[in-house]
């Protein structure tokens, strides 16, 4: 049973009954209605010892920047902004001196991205743990879903991709800051953060979308150090297509927009990487070579 | 390092910038302005495999409905209801199994205390471990921390106390029916829910209201499990002060609402156990022996 299959099992069990709730399970964040032109944004996630990360290669500091980061890019992938964070955390008996690292990650990421830590929590557990609940919020016209994909538009990428698990996973940077960039000039109609891999997720925002795409394998932004562990181009595009951990932005806008979307924002760059189909395959280009895409990314669950 | 120690070093560390945050990290949720007459209260806390629950001695029906039930009672002990909930948990290897019936559990909370649950995480985990975070609300007007305690006012509590770990932790009534009607019939000063202890959440209600009490000790409302494991009727007494998960709201009201407080809110015990003090003494009162009262609830952190 893979997590998005159990995700399935709780969206057909689970029943929404409050109207105020715009979106439930099954996009990156919860939506609520808040003010008249404003949505809250409800998102949780969890980093565990050996599944996320280990103590023998990573500090205390960097578990706990990453902890706050794979939330902040959840709100990112909506086009909003963090506003609070409560933080649960089991930590091993007799280790209580690394709370003050890991806060001090915390610390890092609240300044940063500008959010307050209003609340926590702290238990004992074998395995280190620390489950990180964010709200934040977005105007209303500028939210944005999984949903939303047409045939024919563009799909492009922010940052590069691959091998993410070397080194990048422990300093990611979630891109908030691209996101509203994104949704305030341009208009996006979809947009989803890779966490289990390009190929998984892009999966699934054509799912919600009901949609298929092609993308050009040669155009995907791979990572310098998913180019250093590959033999060939083709084995480093497999990594950028395939690793999980990318914390990038993938989003979609209407073909018109094509030389309009900038190559870089801020620092970050910002790659055309394929079309929207309106025929449900999902197909990678390489060369005159086609490939079916299937969800190959990291499964973090069973 | 005590959790309430750590929490003190966490709120001289970490300093909240947005001035919607009415109360963060301190009290038994977080508060956020919201609308003009209401508040949003935000409140996360876990439960770990062999901290807070045995698989022998539960079923995973009981630890799903328990991890929302900790929660609600935060939410309870504020004055508010809750509204959403996202869940977190991290699932053993090949365990996939039991998601099925944590779910039951968390669908019956939720039918039951009215919220709705809008989004989830599932990951890997040594342990097994759920994390809930809980929205909520309550109007201004009905707003209770556990800082408002005046000198000369009286202290209630909810249930019956002691031996919670017996049975009761796994049928936890979360008092937000009985925390509803407190607040909207009575000047309710300050309120807590005892999940350390009797003993230690009434020190922090006190510490927090800058007052001391007298409680009189023959008069705490003793479960009938806490009596049925106690030799005598000190010991059961004990049982009640110092337990922790009872998971009953303490709270305080000016003294000439002595008579008015009724015996039961629904079928649930309110019962009258002692007075706040302008000294900052804790003191409990035996028969004619006083007692120094300590923090000797349980800690389920070191």
């Amino acid at each position: 049973m893979k997590e998005k299959e159990i995700i399935e099992f709780i969206k057909k069990n689970i029943k929404i009954k409050n109207k105020d709730v715009f979106t439930g399970i099954g996009d990156d964040t919860a939506v609520i209605k808040y003010k008249k032109d404003e949505y809250f944004l409800i998102t949780v996630d969890s980093i565990v010892e050996n599944v996320h990360f280990t103590t023998e290669k990573a500090t205390y500091y960097q578990i706990g920047k990453k902890a706050i980061a794979v939330n902040l890019s959840d709100i990112a992938s909506m086009g909003g902004i963090p506003l609070y964070a409560v933080i649960s955390a089991g930590i091993p008996e007799g280790k209580e001196k690394i709370i003050k690292q890991l806060l001090n990650g915390f610390k890092f990421m609240a300044e940063k991205y500008r959010f307050d830590i209003v609340g926590g929590n702290l238990t004992k557990s074998n395995a280190l743990f620390i489950d990180v609940c964010i709200v934040g919020k977005v105007e209303k016209k500028y939210l944005k879903l999984r949903s939303g994909a047409k045939p024919g538009e563009l799909i492009y990428t922010t940052g590069t991709l691959g091998a993410s698990q070397i080194k990048k996973h422990l300093n990611i940077k979630p891109r908030i800051e691209e996101g509203r960039f994104l949704v305030k000039n341009f208009p996006v109609s979809s947009m989803i953060d890779i966490s289990d891999g390009l190929s998984s997720d892009l999966i699934t925002l054509a799912k919600e979308s009901k949609v298929g795409f092609k993308i050009f394998l040669d155009k995907i932004p791979v990572s310098s150090e998913a180019k250093k562990i590959s033999k060939t181009e083709k084995e480093a595009i497999f990594h950028a297509l395939n690793d999980g951990e990318d914390y990038e932005l993938v989003f979609t806008v209407p073909e018109k927009f094509r030389n309009k979307i900038p190559e870089k924002i801020n620092s970050t760059k910002i790659t055309y990487i394929g079309e929207i189909t309106k025929k449900i395959q999902y197909t990678g280009i390489y060369r005159k070579e086609k490939i079916k895409i299937t969800p190959s990314g990291y499964d973090h669950f069973f």
